[in-house]
């Protein structure tokens, strides 16, 4: 027998890196563009990012933070305040160095950068903004009335890369950064976790995503900070990917941009700040947990639309009354509030082959089609597909059933994503207590075939926390330490679980997740 | 008698342009950064620009557009393709030209632009983004069906200004650039004409603010467009703002980026494009337009804040009781909808002398203050003022007569806001026929006073279309044709109204707006 034919060339199992990015494409989300590591994302992808910046922007503001907007340019000399975060930018940095253009006067090109417009100063296009925003809060912060200060900006970053793929790593992607400012460091512990908990809800009960919420080593912190946080899930192909972190900065960046106040007992104190972002490398990894061979999977409640009706009509049939009875379904269905905003319907009636059609809303991952013809008409029912079950799984409901139901079966389907990704990534978490099974689990298994190469997944071991160890072991194997579970997290039972590092025998505080990573 | 207290130094009649600033920084809308020319916008300020964007992104989606993402970055080459485009940008153009930072070789400073990752091609920080826009679309339309394509972007622009003013004019500025391609020069100008529509609806509607549509004169045109149509409004200094433009851009950026349609006859053509903008300036606009001397007045359907309750107690009262009593009245009249959200309620329990507390929220310009104490609990009323009334004029109301009128006193202040605005327009706006009297209009009457300059306003005079005479117009008076005013719109009966130019004497097809303008 033939292999079956899928929708999107190659397959997971063939090629997962290019299958992710055939699925970006066939679901139109994102295209690459004339500049260098630079993507578009186009309507379908960026309404993504809009329900995921309604959803997040409302959880920021139910904690208590405000949006403000700091300018896209920092100059050198502040990003220079801080001696680790700069070190940990400067190689990535896109440098604004003239403020005009002018006419090449040797005739060879067109326009020059004006060598009469040379800035003072050069300008970085901020690849984060804790060094301009200290230099405000600086200024904002005089007493410990002005405390906390809880700042959140939606904003466009640059970090120089070398290798991008569209949404998980390019050049310009698209952020939020939140900043806050505490009087105390337990406050600032606190909102450092608060926020990572944000991330965590977003991802389970929006995305579907399940996380496992952990602090980085030392050699994965954020360049500046203290400690750093994340949340980290499992792709497909059982790498990790770091969804979000918060960062608790202690006084570092206080200190680097004199963020001082006046306590209640009358003396001047250094702050305590925190920063915490996601980007838009969410809609990468929400596409790459869920999608299947037959392209985009959405969990509903970030879907841009969740239902698709496709008035399916031939020759002999009266059209106008098939589309008034889906104008109808629209309207009925669209009356039901779904988690803060409406169920969405879109009526296709675009004049191509219907199997076109149908592939087409396959391909770009709505949760529900339904396809309505004169004989569903006249039973009064819907002839409904649903996404997270085989294509060919399509069958008849009666009319009211569905629409009294549609919000329940959304978020079956919702639920069942969740299920069905933390089912898999439990299947490929194991608890590894030895060297050999260690380096065995994370050895590709098929190195002759054309596939990627196949590893065990997340490897829960006890680690001494040595940094040479780290690199040996990244060296070896291209498995990092993605994060010492807090907890109550998957590999942290919560009791104390001491043991010995499998590499080197020394004493151990706890087992850590041990991954390759994107 | 000396001359009475406000609560902003000084006065719109001292000294306008420096009570505009002191009215935005006494609101907390913004600030200066120590990026030249850019500015933080703050928390009460970046809600404005959030409400804005609500309203306007419902409208733009009601009227058929997606919103899609673009690269920050344009190719140099790829801003030269459109002769007038980059004659228009090129001088203020911030250029980025370096991908890394690395320690200065000669340890005078610290970190320098890495000479060895000097760029290729400069990249030019986007001022607008037709031509990186226009890549992409010359990929995505292929023929005729894919026509109309409707996208809007927000997104970041710079432009660098030598002489900035917060929110008016700044280096770095928010903004949202709509972008479209059509089949036909008619569908084009059509699309150009709705959404200047749009804009004249949201200025009229929204902000309060009167505008009158025109088009521009070529010297006034978008570097590219072949024409530009805009909504102006006057400000209290009878300066003329411009407040969002619309181009015709016909097929010249088409041509620039080999945007092409295979049509139903089955010929290649090219397309035909438009873009469509409004920015942060708005913001500056709309508190030029209705502050005070006691600071900034907002239009309630675009305020961040509706009331504010102000609990009001003593030593002997009982403040629970009190507390009660205002939480209680925020929760009711949260409950009314109110243009797409609900009335929005702020309690204000700071510790701070109630004086100083009323006027930190009459100088932020919320629409209503209420003063809550024991007194009005036990009479069930409220003590209330109105943003639009003079800040003494406050009175009782029952609680319930109160809370089942909100949104209409709400809505009574946007029609007075609109009212007192058009009026001072109209009072300020002249019909204008001879040369001597034109110049006697826009002669400052007060040089000799600190007093900035006092000028006629708007003068509805003919003009003969040649660009000489409008640099000479300019040359002797700072004044400009504003526009030439749409059929029905101030200054164009819509009746044909031929005359004679007041400078040249030749013959006119109709009036035109000449101002000073920002």
């Amino acid at each position: 027998m033939s292999k079956p034919k899928t929708a999107i060339t190659p397959t997971r199992e063939e090629n997962y890196p290019e299958w992710y990015q055939q699925v970006v494409r066939a679901a139109d989300l994102a295209e690459t563009s004339p500049v260098r590591g630079c993507m578009v994302i186009k309507p379908w992808g960026y309404s993504l990012w809009e329900n995921m910046q309604r959803v997040l922007d409302g959880m920021f503001k139910a904690t208590g933070h405000k949006n403000a907007y700091f300018p896209l340019f920092i100059p050198l000399s502040f990003l220079e305040k801080e001696a680790a975060h700069v070190e940990g930018f400067a190689k990535e940095c896109a440098v604004v160095t003239h403020h005009r253009l002018v006419a090449d006067p040797s005739g060879k090109r067109g326009l020059i950068p004006d060598p009469e417009a040379l800035l003072e100063e050069p300008l970085v296009v901020r690849p984060t903004s804790e060094t301009i925003i200290g230099a405000m809060f600086a200024k904002w912060v005089q007493s410990y009335r002005d405390l906390p200060l809880l700042i959140n900006q939606w904003a466009n970053v640059v970090r120089w890369e070398m290798r991008t793929r569209l949404f998980l790593r390019t050049t310009e992607f698209l952020w939020q950064e939140g900043h806050t400012v505490h009087a105390t460091a337990p406050e600032a512990v606190d909102e450092t976790m608060r926020m990572l908990d944000v991330y965590a809800d977003f991802a389970e009960n929006y995305m579907a995503m399940p996380v496992i919420k952990g602090e980085k080593t030392a050699g994965e912190r954020f360049p500046g900070a203290v400690n750093t946080y994340c949340i980290e899930a499992m792709m497909q192909d059982r790498k990790a990917l770091q969804a979000g972190t918060s960062h608790f900065l202690g006084q570092n960046f206080s200190k680097a941009s004199e963020i001082k106040y006046l306590s209640a007992e009358g003396s001047l104190e250094y702050a305590w700040t925190t920063s915490w972002g996601v980007s838009t490398r969410l809609i990468g990894a929400m596409v790459m947990t869920h999608s299947d061979d037959d392209g985009l999977i959405l969990p509903p409640r970030l879907a841009p639309a969740h239902v698709v009706i496709m008035p399916v009509t031939f020759k002999a049939d009266d059209p106008g009354a098939v589309m008034n009875y889906c104008q109808k379904l629209a309207d009925d269905l669209r009356g039901a509030p779904y988690h803060g905003r409406r169920v969405e319907v879109e009526i296709d009636t675009r004049d191509m082959r219907g199997g076109d059609k149908v592939w087409s809303w396959i391909k770009n991952g709505v949760p529900i089609r339904v396809e309505i013809g004169p004989r569903d008409m006249a039973a009064d029912s819907v002839f409904m597909g649903r996404r997270d079950k085989d294509h060919k799984d399509k069958a008849a409901m009666k009319r009211a059933e569905f629409v009294s139901n549609i919000t329940s079966i959304l978020d079956e389907m919702q639920n069942n994503l969740h299920a069905r990704t933390k089912s898999f990534r439990d299947q490929n978490t194991k608890n590894i207590d030895s060297k050999d099974e260690f380096y065995d689990f994370f050895t590709p298994k098929s190195k002759d075939h054309e596939q990627p190469e196949i590893h065990g997944g997340f490897a829960l071991s006890h680690f001494c926390g040595d940094p040479a160890i780290e690199a040996k072991v990244k060296d070896d194997l291209g498995v990092t330490v993605r994060c010492i579970p807090l907890p109550g997290q998957v590999g942290n039972p919560g009791s104390s679980e001491p043991g010995k590092c499998i590499i080197t025998g020394k004493a151990s505080p706890q087992r850590v997740v041990w991954a390759k990573s994107y």
